[in-house]
């Protein structure tokens, strides 16, 4: 598997047209955690702002409004109270991220199975991914080729045991086929598969990334991206290496709250070289 | 229909005297949607503070408070919870700015109204447009020449159907003298015409502005521009110059948090010009 | 009487000795209005911890403490539930300042004289001062000359009628005398009256300055100086021209959350003229 | 005693490795005051963040939860009701931060105890030392020689009466000795003391951190170094040097809320040396 260039998916960008207005440019769902857990969200959603989509919506358990609703200005928070309302409220974005501080319960599982039924793609990250522990299958099966799973290896082996026993790249190659769905498989050197058989390994892994929160912003970035219909295998591709790219260029003592604010800066290098 | 330059309006921007204290140099007022949604309210109080309005206060729906308060300092608070209470609050205001999520609803319009039986000139948004949806004559009979509409494309065509058959600029000079006010026709070229029949075209659009809660922040511009009794029409071709001028400074990665506090930039090279 | 220069209280202001603690440089209050108006207080009291107090405490009503504690970190929290109590949690200051967002009323000036019987150099302005409107005798027979009166000319003349029909110097030498207390008025050229006669006029006035809560943080910066045991009439020289001058630098789109932060680059400038 | 240079410590740095992933990377907790005085646990969990700790958590009485979970978004929060669940909670940590605005009370003094009945290295601060004022002995019996004292000179007088009457340096050793534990007898010149008889003495002391809430920074870093595994007498010192390095980059005007953001750049000048 070769490693990946920035020239291996720039040209598949989205950048807004010069008429473009909010919704045109993608609507972008953040499942929040509970009250306690409100910022792996927040994270999420700046990033899914900065990286473009037009409009982001954090979907909150009621009990929670009150924390994140002083935190946000251009993002707009709606509370739900069931998988049933969340998918209703669901129904128009274009992607959703859930996962992050979600919670490790059967509440995460409806929610997951809730927004596999709209029309948004999906990201499926962290506690969305673990709350399916010893039944991937019921995970599998609402996924679409349009989503993407986001694990650590730890999570990796909650839904794919075994598969490690491999090199990492077959076990995200083959993930990805039994998923169905795209597979970014995070570490050092981060590899994304797609079901149809695509696959790429990140080349400018950051070691400042290890730091709480920083998946959260990974996954935001991702769904940002997919908001804009970024086909959601080059969504991947160029979120996962934007976001080292930033951590890299910020050195030690990088913090995830760092993460969102530098993505202008790898944006508009790239946005300079398509010219 | 010539595209404007700053030499255009420049010279009738407010400048504060060397004398002048925060009263003499205007107050606006920006009224907030429900506890879940003053994130709008907030960019745009911002925006007319950073522009040069010497107090604002955010009028907000009493379960609203305890949002909004910890996230202010130098912006003011008044909870109102009647259309009357918001009329008689804003008695002694320069300007106000309705409309951002302010809901789309009977309570709206009646806000509306309330504010226009005021002495403030009103900049009228987003919900505080689409209220009117197949009432369009009842926002009219209320407007004066003084007030400003800030409608895309989507909230024109429901205040001004079949306006937009002709081209856009004749749709916003006609939609002017119809409402009886200035109207902002949003978009790539963003036009401003005002109902005696003086119109302008921006020419300095930017993409990055389709991002929500930019709408948000140009409205508190305008308003506080208004509110330092600048002329409407011209505070309207100045904040639509400035709102796109700080936009594309910026560049890729930009969110509508960025603005207000970028506005300082195009304001202190407006400020160089006039010597 | 001449413009004053910082060669005139340069050598007055207060520097952390190598081997200072927090206690030692100074403790600082700043009361609060009610939960709706806290944000004045909370730009005095950054101002005053910038500006060197060791230690900042905000006093508010009760409920305001829900507003306010998720706001501020090293600046401190105490709530107050009657004039007695504030004057029982202020018995360990070195300074005070009351009046902003303070409301004009019977516990503003209960509160005002509670503070002045305790140890605490006091600084009074806005609705502190205001609330002494007709009587201002029952102010200035709390007053000591360590403490500082900072009013803009409308409150000037709620306190002392007539004495702005001389000019404003003479206006502020006699108001001074006559309240046994610093008067700072305010305005292009600010003049600075202690009651043994010494007397400034300050000649760097900002036109930036002309914006809500910008009193707030003058008030601060004065209390800070003060809690350092800077003398008052010079910690008020100090602060007014410190103040300008962020002011002035910052230049166009001022607001006043920029000034506390500007006051670090204001004070390297002048500790690097002490040599 | 010979002062102590960069290159003392240097060498014992905590860097992630190019796999590492936040849990990996050390967890560090921090114990927070009650709803009015949670900033100081704040100032302490971002500056261990800053430092390198892959996960955050601060641990708060219920009903601060409220006031700590909007303002934070990488750091987690868990709301705990006595010291037995304070001491489960801790479990899984690495180190622990508990003194500052704890409170001087029985209840501090509890959960000093039950997070030394843990596996976490612990830093007691502030409140944490106070606590046991007259019972130091209730302190040392339950103290490990990886945990680390951090009292400034009047909290050193309170656990051992009598020793400031020799020099610092062999106040602090001997207080090392007593103590069982790493000793940071704060000051101009910060003396840092092991058990084990190794000591060290400070000699960047900054005259800028006299400021409230520096101290609670300072017991942040030392943490989040020992979370990272690193030795607690080097963290102590290295923890020691960078915070005053900070604060002298910055010069007048410090805050203690400048200090954590300030990490990154005095982390990447080591980190640089390094090679």
């Amino acid at each position: 598997m070769t490693v990946m260039e920035p020239v291996d998916w720039r040209a598949a960008l989205p950048w807004p047209a010069i008429d473009a207005h909010k919704h045109a440019r993608g609507r972008l769902g953040v499942v929040s955690g509970k009250a306690t857990q409100t910022g792996a969200a927040r994270l999420a959603a700046r990033a899914g702002l900065r990286i473009g989509a037009g409009v982001v919506t954090i979907f909150c358990p009621p009990d929670a409004t009150a924390v994140i609703a002083p935190a946000i200005e251009a993002i707009m928070l709606t509370p739900f109270g069931s998988d049933e309302a969340l998918a209703e409220a669901a129904a128009e974005l274009d992607a959703m991220v859930i996962g992050p501080a979600a919670g490790v319960n059967d509440a995460t599982q409806a929610n997951v199975r809730a927004i596999a039924g709209t029309g948004a793609a999906m990201v499926v990250d962290a506690d969305g991914l673990t709350a399916f522990e010893g039944w991937p299958e019921d995970l599998f099966e609402v996924l679409d080729r349009d989503d993407v799973l986001t694990p650590h290896e730890g999570e990796f082996r909650r839904l794919f045991p075994g598969l490690l026993d491999q090199d990492r790249e077959a076990a995200a190659v083959n993930a990805a086929r039994r998923a169905g769905a795209v597979v970014v498989l995070k570490g050092a050197a981060t590899i994304i598969a797609a079901p149809d058989g695509r696959r790429s390994v990140n080349g400018n892994g950051s070691r400042w990334l290890a730091t709480a929160g920083s998946g959260d912003v990974l996954a935001g970035m991702i769904g940002g991206l997919m908001a804009q219909r970024m086909d959601s295998f080059e969504a991947a591709r160029a979120a996962v290496w934007m976001h080292a790219e930033a951590a890299q260029a910020f050195g030690p003592g990088l913090i995830a709250e760092d993460l969102p604010d530098r993505i202008p800066t790898v944006l508009a290098a790239l946005y300079s070289q398509i010219g």
